[in-house]
């Protein structure tokens, strides 16, 4: 399998680009554009929140009805979230908009937003600017930078990714690209995810790989533990790499998993890697538990915790805080099995101190890259989530968000 | 009934006092005992966090055995958790020498600490000054303070308060204490709540009345959204009123459950106002619910949410965020019917912006209490938590807290 990190996530039969519409000020990029050249078949997830954008909506009721689409539409900068009647109609009338200047059918148009909730669209504006939008569609190779940039909030960088491999004599190729610093939590939480393939593969096989694919890597980061009202992850599979189609249980399918997890995970934790305020990458992973259940809500316990999470920042050796987040999961376990690891100090074996030096920890907390590892000794499954600390830029960036 | 807030929250038939034995630097009171004249019947709820402190296993069993107690002793300054095998032959040797000092049984004194994780507790320095914090006991008023500062850590103040009130021709009086400041979250989390009254009443009817209260006070506060590995809320009854014993469900019964949660509630709200780096008194109250756990997981979602809780402090009003977070709580309820007002201010009806001009909304934000309403509109069933808004120095306290 070829990774290619931060590159240009083309994919053969896609094409995408990016403009400025004035949704943000000073022609920042705000409207992102991304279509396959023949139809393809498409599965999302989304958000979990129980108030979801129209746009959200709109785009799992568009793939549920045909599995299959054409482009996604997605603007930054405005959430259409919670502004009444008018977010639905504004969300039919982009969606027609695009699909008349693309010359396909409107329900095999997608739509995605993001930006501050409770403010009506400005959806004159996107309007105004779908035809050019579609004219600069595959006019340079720089056009799927511009569609990653135009995606971005509070991002301070965009985010693509692109994963090869070879199966039986074909190249499959996974390109994707993400958004999303804060509001970051499992179940899709103010985070977008785009990704184009040309493999051959049904919906239904499609829906089943992202689903396993976003369990191990959107569904596992977290930022601030909030989930947004506008998530979703969409993936496109427009079959020109003319592979066999891959199915179900098959070693096809298992390669297949392989990469858009590879990919996934990659986008995902830049989203950590970016998050608000954020100075570390953490790695929460809990190992030896009896059923994954158990092994996520332990990890996620301990990488949601904010008392954990300032003390990482700090760079401070509370390591306590580590064992009562554990503690705090609301799940069993037997306290006298558990190992505790942070970046290969044992701190805690059979849940009793290691009594290892302070300074030596102070240093291992200075690296940037924080691996937590809590191993329950208990059974074969284990779970990771990705996190960052929690720092003073974290409350600022918030704090000042609208105003 | 007669609210005396702030008040030395001394008890006929019960005597307290608070010293420094070392624990902390700088001769800071850091062990506190609480004794009744006489023996008490005695009711305990603990934290539900996996990992306790020896501390908690030990008060827990001595008020499963004996419903009676006759002494509290409390540390600050190390919580005695995670220290392996002697944290629990600690809790042993301490019980054992107070209750020598003040001839009582030893399984009549109940034990608590609260602090540092992960460190021995220095127990030889308790065992040194419990003779003189026996003999100090009642020789002045003050003494009340002294135990309410003793239990401090990172409070910037100590917290006391007393209720009293009038039933059949009986004076019944109920005096108490907490602590806590951070790590505070439903279900006792590092925050520790003492009650005396010298109300008749049996042990079992003393154990409902409050879990009832605490479920309207102290487990419905949260500071961080952590549980500690060290909380508990103990009650005391001396008798010395000589009432007709309480029994649940009379007038007598409602009467004392009023003057315990009113307290309680007092004790509880002390803590968020407290609240580490707080600058915002907040309470999150739901109604219209269709039951109690409804209303319970919507309020608590909006109060634990960091988006919330930074938008707070930085007074922005942005008020999708808190919509966002009512849709997060995991509970089921109508978005077409939900009105949410924040002092007083209408900012949805039936799920729809209002679109209250901003400036409205900005004055509102910079008061320093902030009620948040949320009404489903679905069930007559309601819940309050109360909150605190998340600043700097929050960040600031928690990541410099062991170093």
């Amino acid at each position: 399998m070829k990774f290619s990190k931060n590159r240009n996530p083309a994919v053969p039969g896609f094409k995408a680009t990016g403009l400025s519409c004035g949704l943000k000020a000073k022609n920042i990029k705000d409207l992102a554009l991304i279509v396959s050249e023949v139809p393809a078949t498409a599965a999302g997830v989304f958000t979990k929140n129980r108030v979801v954008s129209p746009g959200v909506t709109w785009s799992r009721r568009a793939l549920s009805k045909s599995g299959r689409c054409r482009a996604i539409v997605v603007n930054s900068g405005n959430a259409n979230t919670v502004v009444g009647e008018k977010g639905f109609a504004d969300c039919d009338a982009i969606t027609k908009k695009v699909a008349e200047e693309l010359s396909i059918p409107q329900g095999e148009v997608l739509i995605a937003s993001t930006g501050v909730i409770g403010v009506p669209l400005p959806s004159h504006k996107i309007l105004q600017a779908a035809p050019q939008l579609v004219q600069e569609l595959g006019k340079s190779k720089n056009n799927w930078t511009s569609a990653s940039e135009a995606i971005m909030t509070t991002d301070l960088t965009s985010k693509s990714d692109k994963v090869s491999y070879e199966f039986k004599g074909k190249r499959i190729t996974l390109g994707g690209m993400s958004k999303g610093s804060g509001m970051i939590h499992p179940n899709m939480a103010t985070m977008l995810g785009f990704v184009c393939t040309d493999a051959v593969i049904d919906t239904k096989t499609l829906k089943k790989a992202l689903t396993e694919a976003t369990d191990r890597s959107f569904n596992r980061i977290t930022v601030d533990g909030d989930n947004s009202t506008n998530d979703c992850v969409v993936v496109l599979a427009n079959g020109k790499a003319n592979n066999a189609s891959i199915k179900a249980g098959t070693p096809g399918y298992r390669e297949f998993l392989k990469a858009l997890t590879t990919l996934c995970k990659s986008l995902a934790c830049k989203i950590v890697l970016d998050g608000e305020g954020a100075t570390k990458f953490v790695t929460v992973r809990v190992q030896g538990g009896k059923t994954r259940k158990q092994a996520y809500l332990i990890a996620n316990s301990v990488a949601t915790s904010s008392l954990v999470k300032t003390a990482l920042f700090g760079e401070d050796p509370n390591w306590g805080r580590i064992y009562c987040a554990v503690g705090n999961a609301g799940a069993a376990f037997n306290p006298d099995k558990v190992d505790i690891l942070l970046n290969k100090h044992l701190l805690l074996k059979n849940g009793a101190p290691t009594n290892i030096p302070p300074k030596n920890l102070v240093k291992a907390m200075q690296q940037h890259e924080i691996h937590i590892s809590i191993d329950l000794n208990s059974g074969k499954e284990w779970e990771e989530v990705f996190t960052c600390d929690f720092s003073y830029d974290y409350v600022k960036i918030n704090a000042e968000y609208t105003t």
